[in-house]
Order: C-alpha cells, then sequence, then structure tokens
C-alpha cells in the first residue's frame, strides 16, 4: 500500500485548512466524507458539475492542506477526513464548518 | 454616521467567511480585533509589513465576508469584529478559528 505525499499531523496550517475549505465544490466534497467515512475519490463528487482535471486539483488542494488523507491501493484511491487530526490541532473548527455547511445546506433546500 | 456595504447577518456565506480569514494578515488583524474590539482601521494592522493599498483590500475582503463591520466617523473608519452575528449564524467557528491562531501564535513564539 502507497501513500501519496501528504502533511503529518503537526504539519498542519490553519490558513491551509481555512483555504481548503473556502471553496463550494471543496466543502461539499468534505461534507459527503464526513457523512460516508471512506470514500474512492472517484465515488464522490463525480456527480458535481465539474470537470475531472478540476476535481482532481481540488482534491489535491484538500490533501495538501491536510483536511483529506489519501490511500493508494492499486488503481484506487481511497480518501478520508483527517477528524481525528484536525480536531486535535484546531479542536472545533470541523465540526463547526461542517455545521454551518449542513446549515446553508438545510436553508438552500428550503 | 455612514455605514459602508456590508452583509446582512443572514447573508453572510460560510465559504466567503473561511475565504476572508484564509490568509495570514487578514487572520493576524482577526486575532488583534478580538482583543482590542473596536478600533480605526490605521491602528490595526499599521506595523505590519503590507502595504497600504494591500491592507485596505484585506480590510474589504473582511468586510464583505462580513467578518468586520465597519462604522463611518468623519475621516475615520473604526473596525470591529462581528462577533456575535459570527456566532449566531456559525455558532463556534470565529472561537475555534483564533484559538487555532493562538495556539500557532504561542508556537511560533517558542
Amino acid at each position: 500500500m502507497r501513500e501519496v505525499s501528504q502533511p503529518a499531523t503537526e504539519a498542519i496550517r490553519l490558513v491551509e485548512v481555512l483555504r481548503a475549505m473556502a471553496d463550494p465544490v471543496r466543502l461539499e466534497i468534505v461534507q459527503r466524507l464526513a457523512v460516508t467515512g471512506e470514500e474512492p475519490c472517484n465515488a464522490i463528487g463525480g456527480d458535481l458539475d465539474v470537470h475531472q482535471t478540476t476535481l482532481s486539483h481540488h482534491y489535491r488542494v484538500l490533501r495538501e492542506a491536510g483536511v483529506t488523507w489519501t490511500t493508494v491501493q492499486g488503481r484506487t484511491r481511497l480518501v478520508r477526513l483527517r477528524r481525528d487530526d484536525l480536531d486535535a490541532v484546531f479542536p472545533g473548527l470541523l465540526d463547526s464548518v461542517l455545521n454551518g455547511a449542513r446549515h446553508l445546506g438545510a436553508a438552500a433546500r428550503g
């Protein structure tokens, strides 16, 4: 099992985490991962109206910021939220963002 | 007393708030305002190594995102954090960001 380059927990930077989540598509991916747990990255976001290249860019931003952890298994990339790591370095941040995003989603659906 | 254009509480958007805080200078301004309360904008950030034009841009991003509230009094612009508004729409978000930033600041100072 090979792993792609991604920051150690102590190297996760607040500004990068905020920047990674400050995008509607990436926020949607984060919300989905919060519900589903680990997923092949082609299983999340494939239905979004975003080109595959753009989606790959979004996955990379999330991974390099330390928001997600990617594990390569053969030709599949499994992606999950780094919930424990984020909670350790920025307690409450991920939950407040997820709650805020859920609130918005509910409002948008009426 | 005149007020500049800034979003009503219900128009504050999560992505914009995250984006506004996802910058080292703006995060520093937010941290300072959390300590000082309302300040003339030339009193905060004037010592940062940032051009005045850039600083004005940062203030505008924070204001337009709904992170800060600006009140114009004559030639002075008073700036404050919209803590109550942010806590109302995204509970816990501002505190978790401020805690995370404080933690980083302490680490940087050794």
